[in-house]
């Protein structure tokens, strides 16, 4: 194992330590947690937060900002963050108006954010809670009963929190959120495992001339492996599977993000995006946005997911608002 | 080699295309080039181009837009690019106001650019070059006279570019971008080597337990390898051969990148920051402004470098100055 860090054991405090460090006037780590919370935290509206396993990065704490989330809840790397964290985050941002919590839908998130989000209602605080399921690939997996959620939910924070900005109230921040969750559909793929430092070693093998399609942000299985082919037909191939769940018709708006999973190369990113961006065209989609970077990692895995959300006029404007938060940064023309 | 391309002579073609298709409000290509274009220029400002070899993105062309580059020229892959593409780049964005060149200290890129500026100077345009070296490294290298280029010359793509954008003249912008790249040095390291697509092999090697302190963005080689370290002993040792060659002294303002090569990941990234912010306030440095992430990759190196810049008044206020580009954005508070 060859990594910049000292001892395993101690690199999710470090790392938090360091981003709060990096960021100080985006966010602050809430004492004796694994919170980190937005600095100047806005009077009157719905608080945002999300959360789960670290090794991501920078979901999830890189979108605590203006127009994204109030608050992240870091678990140990690939863990659920525990419910007493959860809580911890909950009433350190809730200022009235309640807090919407953005989950992934795997099985020990699920269950915690659920915990915390009864914990937090006895003490009487709003919450409500959207569950993003994004990836097509497969249907209950190693963590999951239903589909996982992975790199569109960097999407599903956009949007949820510029609605919150916006000063609505819980339940329509709850109900745009839901609505571009039916919207959003993506699926990725590995040329690579990772390795969870605590671990020591791979958390999977593929052979020197083998893909896996439809890997989770875990290493989980995806659908098949093959032989590797080219970018394009890669492209074509998470394509094809996200077209067949969710067709895109002939004057469709769409926001595209294809994300890097680790230890892929920006260059090669490029090049997925040229395929897509491409195929999107065919059908006759208009791209309304696109992200090309890393939003949702697997430590250093190599590999990518392609995201479509399909977009109607209210989450095409909530997706323009403005964002300022360490990993996303949108300006408003 | 297992990468996400096409056929590997056509990685930097599909690449530049996905780049202008990803960013059509910012950028655009230039017609039978290799050279992207700011898509809204400004007219009235001096114009700030940079370029040289690919596989370092989002150097350079991510860089392009309001506060930062208006051209940037793409080279093959680790290749300096060609007099008449840094010409036709030159030509494309003057609007009579002159244009700045900002070049890393490589042997091939200093010639190219300097003929090219030679080229534009015979049709009447003003041409002003300035040369990073930010790199304490080494001296002398594989492609360098002197000291090397690296991850420092995106902060001067930030100054240059924010005085540009403050409407001085070409004489004012270059003399501020010369002070700050008298007052920026890095220093970088690799724990894997990179695979250009053509030659299909990894550019050199190391042992299972062995980096090496030192190394070039093209994988040139360091100082020396050793036996891999903690994150925090190998952050002190860049720091301290950063700190010999321009000592921090009590009370200086400075801005600290944290820099990956491409493989490793953010979490890494900040653990070596939450060291380097150590290490700077132990010398009762202010760290005005930090910068973790990929600024200027190796392909899939892994990696990191450190820069440190010091800052009077006048950098504080240029760097603080908005920056709209695909791959940094400064919201001006």
């Amino acid at each position: 194992m060859k990594k910049l860090i000292n001892q395993p054991e101690n690199s999710l405090n470090e790392m938090l330590i360091g981003m709060a460090k990096a960021y100080p006037d985006y966010l602050t780590r809430l004492d004796n947690t694994n919170v980190l919370v937005r600095k100047n935290l806005t009077e009157q509206k719905v608080a945002v937060v999300s959360g789960g396993g670290s090794g991501h990065e920078p979901t999830h704490a890189g979108y605590i900002g203006q127009g994204m989330l109030d608050a992240a809840v870091a678990g140990d790397i690939f863990t659920s963050p525990t419910p007493d964290q959860i809580y911890e985050a909950i009433k350190a941002v809730d200022r009235g108006k309640g807090v919407l919590l953005v989950v992934k839908n795997y099985s020990g998130d699920v269950m915690n954010f659920d915990m915390a989000k009864e914990m937090a209602e006895m003490e009487g605080i709003a919450v409500e809670q959207v569950i993003v399921n994004d990836d097509v690939a497969v249907e209950d997996s190693t963590f999951t009963t239903g589909r996982r959620g992975i790199a569109g939910t960097v999407l599903i924070h956009k949007i949820a929190g510029a609605a919150a900005e916006r000063g609505w109230d819980l339940q329509k921040v709850k109900e745009t959120a839901e609505k571009a969750i039916k919207s959003i559909h993506s699926m990725g793929m590995a040329l690579s495992p990772c390795i969870v430092p605590s671990a020591g070693k791979p958390n999977f093998t593929l052979a020197e001339d083998e893909v896996e399609i439809g890997t989770g942000i875990h290493g989980e299985p995806g659908t098949h492996r093959e032989k590797i082919k080219s970018a394009d037909e890669i492209t074509q191939e998470l394509f094809d599977k996200i077209q067949a769940d969710a067709p895109i018709q002939s004057g469709d708006d769409v926001a595209l993000m294809v994300n890097g999973m680790g230890a892929t190369p920006l260059m090669e990113l490029y090049i997925v995006n040229n395929k897509a961006h491409d195929l999107l065209v065919s059908l006759g989609a208009h791209i309304h946005r696109t992200f090309v970077g890393e939003f949702m990692t697997s430590i250093e895995m190599a590999g990518m997911s392609l995201t479509v959300l399909k977009l109607d006029d209210q989450l095409k404007s909530l997706l323009d608002d403005a964002a300022d938060t360490p990993a996303l940064k949108v300006i408003k023309k």
